[in-house]
């Protein structure tokens, strides 16, 4: 972050001397700028309030630049935090399928994300990251505020979704430490097809169940 | 750390020059030397394999001071970790009410403890300073699994007890981490009338339910 931000700073006196000047767009260096300038934008103001074209202004490049490289603002997102993928092309069509069932279909998802070795270097990296640097970190939950917990509220049709999905979200991130940061034992050794059942269950009855009455105990 | 690294190491310099020299228990140079101690055998050997013996060798002071100080190995790793309270303190209490509402009581309990801002603080504080060292994250997680987990395991009757206390010990973290660090809204928001039904519930089927049947959704 340290490298980044002196690269960072070195480029917006460059900008703040003289107009874009129409780089081409193949340039890894241009390419590195706008997201040297994406990563001190979102760390700063935050995911929601950050927009493309505050972004391409601080890169000194057109903002059609910046959607040709990277699409969308989460798509910019993602590759300013190195993040290995876009989560609404994991999340979205696990929702697509509809709301049966859809408590193990996350947790399988979600498992075969995080079984996955590259994947879960790379996500307990950017973990590790942002507890080291607040707005990165602040910037980080609001994007998964809005890319996932959004998400799931929007297709929740039971009364209070979004607290089901706050709900939901709680168990998840409870999965994920569980199991990839605290590796607790035997929980950690199972297979999906072993968790899938147990812990969807709990995810579906906060996706659709009666939140005050008790389950089957 | 690094301040305590170096006390810690002119302090073994004495050490090893000299044997134990009986000083006053009530010296509170005495105190800080052995919990220097021992958070460096913390870090460097894990919670489990750490004796209250071996830190009071590498402190230089008789082991029954340590008891003196801290009466038990949990006792010195709070005080050395800086914890608000002794986690048993805090479970043991709503663990002897029996399995009964036992989920429920949990989750009130933990409201209750994380809801004080000044605990909050302090806790927010270890899971941030946990992540910068990995030494003594190993040692706090090998802490929270004898100290939580394995105490919720004990007095599980249903089979599997210890994944039944790994899934509880999941939805924990997950909703301490939603409500005090990602701060989702509305559950941020929830008293603890509100929440403890709801969250409780799942534990409860964690706890003792049939775990491979769909609870009443």
């Amino acid at each position: 972050m340290a490298a980044i931000r002196i690269r960072d700073s070195i480029f917006r006196r460059r900008v703040s001397s003289s107009r874009p000047r129409g780089r081409r767009p193949g340039s890894s260096d241009t390419r590195d700028a706008i997201l040297a300038a994406a990563r001190e934008r979102f760390a700063r103001h935050g995911y929601d309030r950050t927009r493309i074209r505050d972004v391409a202004e601080d890169a000194g490049v057109d903002a059609a630049l910046v959607h040709y490289f990277f699409k969308s603002k989460d798509g910019l997102f993602v590759a300013a935090m190195q993040l290995p993928f876009r989560p609404a092309d994991v999340i979205a069509p696990v929702l697509a399928e509809g709301l049966d069932g859809l408590g193990e279909r996350i947790v399988r998802r979600l498992l075969s994300v995080w079984d996955e070795p590259a994947n879960r270097a790379a996500l307990l990296a950017i973990v590790q990251g942002a507890s080291a640097h607040p707005g990165a970190a602040e910037a980080l939950r609001e994007f998964l505020r809005r890319e996932m917990v959004g998400r799931i509220a929007g297709v929740i049709e039971a009364e209070g979704p979004e607290l089901r999905a706050n709900l939901v979200a709680s168990q998840i991130i409870g999965l994920i430490a569980a199991r990839y940061i605290a590796q607790l034992q035997p929980l950690a050794g199972l297979s999906a097809d072993e968790l899938a059942p147990v812990v969807g269950a709990t995810l579906q009855r906060y996706l659709e169940g009666d939140l005050r009455a008790r389950p089957g105990a």
